[in-house]
C-alpha cells in the first residue's frame, strides 16, 4: 500500500528544508541545503559593493538553486518515484520582497542593477527602511488611519510597504523599472507554476501580516499612499498585480521547467504560500479552530483560528484567512519569553538556570511575593505597546535569583492568561493548547508553570519541524480530496502532524497550585495595570 | 595652657568605648574593653541554664566593670589627672532595659532571681516579646490610639513597654519584685550618680523613641495600659520613678564610690544619657538647628533638630528634647541601605560592586529608564509601613547589572529628597546636610548621587566614633558654662566634633545631573505611588 506523499519546503533565513511525509504522516525524507549567498549583509555578490549596516539582503536564485537540490536529495534518500507525490507547500521568510519585472526576473538578475542594493530582494530582518518606516506611522497617525487598529497602532518597521518606500525614495530608478513587487514566497510559488503574469497568487497571510490587506478592506486608501509619498500610491495601484488566496488554496500546478529542474511530475499542484510561524498550525496537527498554538522560542507567537471574525480588543492581527482558508487567523504575541530568560540569566551572573531551577520549583506559587512583568521589550499582546518596559515587584531581602526566576515564569503565564481570557471574553473559543518551538522542550518546568496559571492542559508537540510539517500538510490538501483522501485541512494536519501517542507529552494543572495562581491572577492584572499606567 | 577636657562612654552591644576629648577637640585618648558576658544568648551566666532562641540578655555588672576598665586605660594613655576631666556623658543602645529594686541593684543579681532569665536586663535586640507587642498594637489600634501616629502606627517588638509586659506576663514573680523598671542607659547613669532613689534620672531620648513617651502627653494612658493587662497598668503607675531630663542636662555628680572605682573626681557633673545613634547629632558637630544628621549604614537614620514642633504626616518620632535640650528631635529613617546594597550583590551573583562601579557612574542620571523603590525592608519614612516591599521598574533587555545598581542608589537618594521635601513642606527648615557613618566612607559615589538629588552639598564627616565624641560632647556641656566655656550645646559641639577643615570632604552636586534629577523626581514620587498602592 503506497500511501500519496506531500512534499513540503520551509525557507529559513540561511536555508531551506524539504520534506516529504504521506497521508498517515509517516515522514519519508528530510534534506536541508543552505543558500549559496546566504544572508547578504557586508557586500553585494558579484560586484563586492559594500552594504550599510542595518542592511540585509538575500539571492532569488539561491532559492531556487538550494530548493531543487534539497528537494532532489529528499527523493533520493526516499527512494520513491516522482508521481508519489501528489501536492507542494512552501513556507517563507516574511516579510522577505522583492521587485520584479511582470514576467518574474528579479530586478537584481537584470544587468542594470545587479550593483544596486536596493533591487536585491530585501530579507525579512533588513532594518533600512527606519526613515519610511516613521514617516508610514506618522501620516497614519495623523489621518486616523483605521487600518492602524489591526495591528495595535504601529506599522512595523520590517513589514512590506516601508520596504517598498525605502527603495522608491532612495533608489528611483529601481521603483521606476519594478513592475512588480511581491513577498518573496509569493516569489517562489510563482516561479514554481510557471511565473506566467497572469498565475501570480498571492497569500492572504504575508498580505494580511505584513502589507496591511484585509479581505473586507484590501490594502490601505490611495488617499494614505498619496499623503505617504505619491510615487507609493502610484507603485501600489499599478504595481501589485495578483490575486489574493488562502494558505492550503491552489496557486497553481507545477510547471515543466520547474518539474525538470526539481525532479518532480508537472502539473504536480502547489499551494499559496504562508508564513513561516503560521505555518507551525497545521504543522503541529491544530488546524481545527479553538485550538491556541503556541509557538514558545526567543518571543512567543500564539496563533488561533476561529470560525468567527470578533472584534477583540487588543489583539493585533486579526486575518480572514490568513493562516488556513475559511477561518479568521488570530496572531498574538509575547514579545520577550526565551530572551527574557537569557537576560535574567546574564544579570543574575549565572551560567544556566540548572543551579537555581530546583530551589524555584519549590517555592509556593507566588514566588514569596515576588511579582514580575516580563516587558523587557515591550508588550505585544495584549497592550501593543513597545515602549512599555518590565518590572519586578515585591522584593524583599529575603529573596534570592531562583524568586526571580519563578516571577518571570509566572509573569509569561499571566500574560498568556491574559491574552486566553481576551480572546474568549471577546466571543473567540479556544478549548485546546499546544505547545511548540524549542523552549518546551528544553524547559519543562516553564510549560508547568503555563498549565497551572492557566487551569489547563499543554500538550507539547515533539516536532522540530512544525512550519515544514505544515508546509507539507497545506501540499497534501492542495493535492485535492481525490488526491489526499482528505475534505480539510484540519484533517489532514490532525492525521499527518499530529504527536504520535507515544511521543506526546501532556502537562496537567495542579489543583492547588492552580487555586493559588486563581487568586493571584487579579494581583498580577492590578499590577500590570499600575506598571502600564505610571510609565506614559 | 590645658584645657578642660570631657569623657564619653559609649556603650555599643559587645563593649563600651572610653573617648577623651579637650575644649579644642583634640582626642586625647580612646579606649574600648569587651563586656566579660557580652551578648548572653546561649546560656545563662552562673547557672547555665539554656535561652529560647529569640532571647538576648546583657550582664549589669559588665557595664560597670567594662566602663570603668576603659576609663581607666584612656586616662592612662592620655597622661593627664582626674581632675582636668570636667564632665561625663553616656550613649547607649536601646531598648536595652531591666528590673531593679528601689535602691538600684538589678534584680538579675539578688540569689533569687539569678536563674531566672526573665529578671535579667534585656538587649535592644531580645525578640522575646512577640505576642506582647502583637497584643499592644492590637489594643491600640482597636482604641484608636492617638500615640501610634508618632510612631508610623506601630509599636515596636524591640521597644520598652513589650519588654515589660513580657515579664508581667512570663515571669510575675519578677514583676512583682521590680520596684523599678528602666533603660540601661539611665541605669549606668543613675550609678554613677550613687545609685539613691532620689537621684534617678531618665532621658527623653530613650522614653520619647522607646516608651512612647512625649513632653506633651507623657507615657499612653492608664485606660490603654489597663485595656492591655492591669499588671501593666499597676507597673507604669508605681515602677517608673525618676525625673525626664533631655541628653546634656546635668543627671547628677559622680559618686565617691564610683570615682574611686573609675579613676575619676568626685563630684564631676554627669549628662543624662542618650541613645548611640541619636548621639551622633552633637557627635559630628551638628547640634544646631537646621542640620540632617544622615548615619548612614545598613540602614539609615536621619536626625534633625529644629526650634519648633511641627505636625510632619509621614515622620516618625518628633520628640520635645529627644535629642538635645531645648529642640525638638525629628528622627525619620531609610530601612534598608547598606542591607540593600548587600542583598542586590548577592542577587547579581557580584562579590562587591567594584567591576561595575565605574561603569554605573558612566551613566546617565535615571539609569537609562531603569527605576528602583528601596522598600527591600519596608518603608520607615514617609510611608510608616513596614510591609511595602521593593521593586525594579522600566527594565529591559539592554539593561545589565550596573543599571540596576545606579538604579538602587537613586532610589535611596529621591527617598531621602521625599523626607527633606516633607520635612520642608511641613515647616521645618533644614540648610546643612552632614554624612556619616561607614557607607559615605566606603561609597563615594553614592554621596555623589545623593548631592545631585538633593541638589544640595553633602559634608561626609570623617569620624568613625560619632556617638563617643557626642557623649563627650554631651558630657562637656554638662559641666557647665564656667567649667567649660561654651554657653551652648551648638557651640560645644560645633568647636568640639566639627570636621576639622584638612579632613572635611565636601560633595557637591553636578549641575547638569541635578537638572535631570529634578524632571525625574515627579516621576519617581508617581511611581512610589503606584507601587505602594498596588501592594495594598
Amino acid at each position: 500500500m503506497s500511501h500519496p506523499i506531500s512534499l513540503g519546503l520551509d525557507f529559513g533565513t540561511e536555508s531551506v528544508r524539504a520534506i516529504l511525509v504521506d497521508t498517515q504522516g509517516k515522514q519519508w525524507a528530510i534534506a536541508e541545503t543552505s543558500f549559496a549567498s546566504g544572508q547578504i549583509t557586508d557586500t553585494l555578490p558579484g560586484c563586492g559593493k559594500r552594504l550599510p549596516a542595518q542592511y540585509a539582503l538575500q539571492c532569488p536564485g539561491d532559492w531556487i538553486e538550494s530548493a531543487a537540490t534539497a528537494t532532489r536529495a529528499a527523493i533520493e534518500e526516499a527512494g520513491i518515484g516522482p508521481d508519489r507525490i501528489v501536492g507542494i507547500g512552501v513556507d517563507f521568510t516574511s516579510c522577505t520582497m522583492l521587485p520584479t519585472t511582470i514576467d518574474g526576473t528579479p530586478l537584481c538578475d537584470l544587468d542594470t542593477f545587479k550593483a544596486t542594493p536596493l533591487a536585491w530582494p530585501k530579507l525579512w530582518k533588513h532594518h533600512g527602511a527606519m526613515d519610511q518606516t516613521e514617516h508610514m506611522n506618522e501620516i497614519a497617525r495623523q489621518r486616523g488611519e483605521s487600518f492602524l487598529l489591526r495591528y495595535g497602532g504601529t506599522i512595523g518597521l520590517e513589514w512590506f510597504f516601508p520596504k517598498m518606500l525605502e527603495t522608491i525614495q532612495n533608489a528611483p530608478e529601481v521603483a521606476e523599472a519594478a513592475e512588480v513587487w511581491l513577498e518573496a514566497g509569493d516569489w517562489f510559488v510563482w516561479q514554481l507554476v510557471g511565473g506566467a503574469a497572469d498565475t501570480l497568487t498571492r497569500s492572504t497571510c504575508q498580505a494580511g501580516y505584513k502589507a496591511m490587506w484585509s479581505a473586507a478592506d484590501g490594502y490601505p486608501s490611495t488617499d494614505y499612499f498619496t499623503a505617504v509619498d505619491p510615487r507609493l500610491a502610484e507603485s501600489v495601484a499599478n504595481r501589485l498585480p495578483g490575486v489574493m488566496r488562502s494558505p492550503g488554496e491552489v496557486a497553481g500546478t507545477l510547471s515543466s521547467e520547474m518539474a525538470t529542474r526539481f525532479g518532480l511530475a508537472a502539473g504536480t499542484p502547489v499551494s499559496t504560500a504562508i508564513i513561516d510561524a503560521h505555518s507551525a498550525v497545521p504543522g503541529v496537527g491544530a488546524a481545527d479552530a479553538g485550538t491556541l498554538v503556541m509557538v514558545m522560542g526567543t518571543s512567543s507567537c500564539h496563533m488561533l483560528n476561529a470560525v468567527t471574525m470578533a472584534d477583540v480588543p487588543g489583539v493585533a492581527g486579526v486575518v480572514e484567512g490568513g493562516i488556513l482558508p475559511g477561518m479568521f487567523g488570530y496572531e498574538t504575541g509575547q514579545t520577550a519569553v526565551g530572551d527574557a530568560f537569557a537576560w535574567l540569566g546574564r544579570l543574575l551572573g549565572l551560567e544556566s538556570f540548572d543551579s537555581i531551577s530546583e530551589a524555584a520549583m519549590q517555592l509556593p506559587p507566588g514566588a514569596d511575593g515576588v511579582m514580575c512583568m516580563d516587558w523587557m521589550n515591550g508588550c505585544r499582546t495584549p497592550l501593543m505597546d513597545g515602549s512599555v518596559r518590565g518590572a519586578f515587584t515585591g522584593l524583599g531581602l529575603e529573596h534570592g535569583p531562583e524568586h526571580l526566576y519563578l516571577a518571570l515564569m509566572e509573569a509569561s503565564a499571566f500574560g498568556l492568561r491574559w491574552i486566553v481570557e481576551m480572546l474568549r471574553d471577546g466571543g473567540v473559543p479556544i478549548h485546546r493548547f499546544v505547545a511548540t518551538g524549542g523552549l518546551p522542550h528544553h524547559n519543562r518546568a516553564f510549560v508547568e508553570v503555563y498549565a497551572d496559571v492557566l487551569g489547563a492542559e499543554i500538550e507539547i508537540h515533539p516536532t522540530t519541524q512544525g512550519p515544514a510539517m505544515g508546509a507539507a500538510v497545506l501540499g497534501m490538501f492542495a493535492a485535492g480530496s481525490k488526491a489526499s483522501g482528505f475534505e480539510s485541512i484540519a484533517s489532514a494536519a490532525s492525521v499527518m502532524a499530529s504527536a504520535p501517542q507515544d511521543r506526546q507529552t501532556i502537562v496537567r494543572p495542579r489543583a492547588e497550585r492552580k487555586e493559588t495562581y486563581d487568586l493571584l491572577y487579579p494581583k498580577y492584572r492590578q499590577l500590570a495595570h499600575a506598571i502600564a499606567k505610571s510609565q506614559i
